[in-house]
């Protein structure tokens, strides 16, 4: 089974703080303005059940009353999630001619669960094949020094349980994007998101309305 | 990588009501006898965030605030739980010299979520050796009619999810298990569970004892 393109499915990508949560709203607000159609989601999570797979990988052990998940746990749940989220949000949407807009895709697993916490990504690919099947047209990937990252996410207060892990985690998370970009440099286009918000928004619109100018 | 043989780790397998909490006791209880510490266990779960785990599996659509899982959405969440178990119980208690006796185990996600719900059993196989990476000694198949089993089952009352399939899909549970204990016959010992409860206990125990006896 290879994996299937869909067009009008469009993911954001990149460290803590690089700004994904604010550009997916100019993105919706951009196709909205083109007439679309746009479901704005994200992961872990994306459907009731999902969202409680969420509560598991992110909750920091200490306040969940069970212990962390070990790294081979972390990967299948978030495979689970995701599985579960193409299914019961993703797919629906496409099929009813909507875009999708998801805050972290795929490629989130194999920068984390893969190169940061040392999965192999030849079994997180089988995983893809196997559970996922499907892949973006279009990814955008935020990068971001992790230190400006790091400030601005943990400006915003409340760290998760991935949040709390040491520099070094997020920066092979950084550079493991940035190897899947120059990989795939037609799917995953990466915006300097150290620019100011507003700019990295218009940068980030830019690439999307070029992008679905080419689809028609 | 290949999967390891765990001498110690006894398994319990068969479809629903087919006795497996039953015989579990009286397998513990001649170990304990024979002066051997041992940790008995379950699938899904076996540590607080696998038993999280099984809750979202097992509770029924309606009571549990989300949607059912996907299927492989299903499969996922049980490989999961079975990675925290072994990282988090199995593989601690035999590191020590315990016996470990899980009712139910990998065995059971190629009969249910393989051969019932149709996930490839190659991809089953492939998650088994990256993310479980070991197999029992001994499972002890308890095998019975399905309608017996069921009866015995809801009996006991409250249905779980999975318990409320329809008659065909434990049907093909009971054939999948059959066929696994046809390929290794070694391994994988069929106790006939429709005699009473005490008969099926003494042979369930008769071939641990034997088992044992030929390790040492
Ligand atoms: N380009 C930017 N320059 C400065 N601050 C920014 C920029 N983009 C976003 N911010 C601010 O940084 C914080 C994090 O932004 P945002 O939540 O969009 O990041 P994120 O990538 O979604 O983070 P997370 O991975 O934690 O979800 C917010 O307070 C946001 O207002
Ligand atoms: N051999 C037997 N003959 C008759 N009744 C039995 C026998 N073994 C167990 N029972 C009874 O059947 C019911 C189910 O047994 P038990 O809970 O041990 O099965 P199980 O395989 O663990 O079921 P489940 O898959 O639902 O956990 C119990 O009420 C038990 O007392
Ligand atoms: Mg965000
Ligand atoms: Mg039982």
């Amino acid at each position: 089974m290879t994996l299937q393109v869909r067009p009008r499915l469009v993911t954001l990508e990149g460290g803590e703080g690089a700004g994904k949560s604010t550009v997916l709203e100019a993105l919706r607000d951009a196709l909205v303005a083109a007439g679309e159609e746009v479901v704005c989601t994200r992961e872990p999570g994306g459907t009731p059940l999902a969202e409680r797979i969420r509560g598991l990988l992110l909750e920091p052990a200490g306040a969940a009353g069970h212990e962390a998940p070990a790294p081979e746990t972390e990967l299948l749940l978030m495979f689970a999630a995701r599985a579960q989220h193409v299914r019961g949000t993703i797919e629906p949407a496409l099929a009813r001619g909507a875009w999708v807009i998801s805050d972290r895709f795929t490629d989130a697993s194999f920068a984390y669960q893969g190169a940061a916490r040392g999965g192999d990504p030849r079994f997180i690919a089988e995983l893809e094949r196997n559970v996922v099947g499907i892949t973006p047209g279009l990814t955008l990937l935020l990068d971001v020094p992790v230190a400006v990252g790091l400030e601005r996410a943990r400006g915003r207060g409340g760290v998760d349980r991935i949040e709390s892990e040491a520099d070094e985690f997020f920066e092979s998370v950084r550079e493991a994007y940035l190897g899947r970009a120059q990989a795939e440099p037609d799917r995953i286009r990466v915006v300097d998101a150290r620019q100011p918000a507003g700019t990295v928004a218009t940068q980030a619109v830019a690439l999307l309305r070029a992008y679905r100018e080419a689809l028609r």
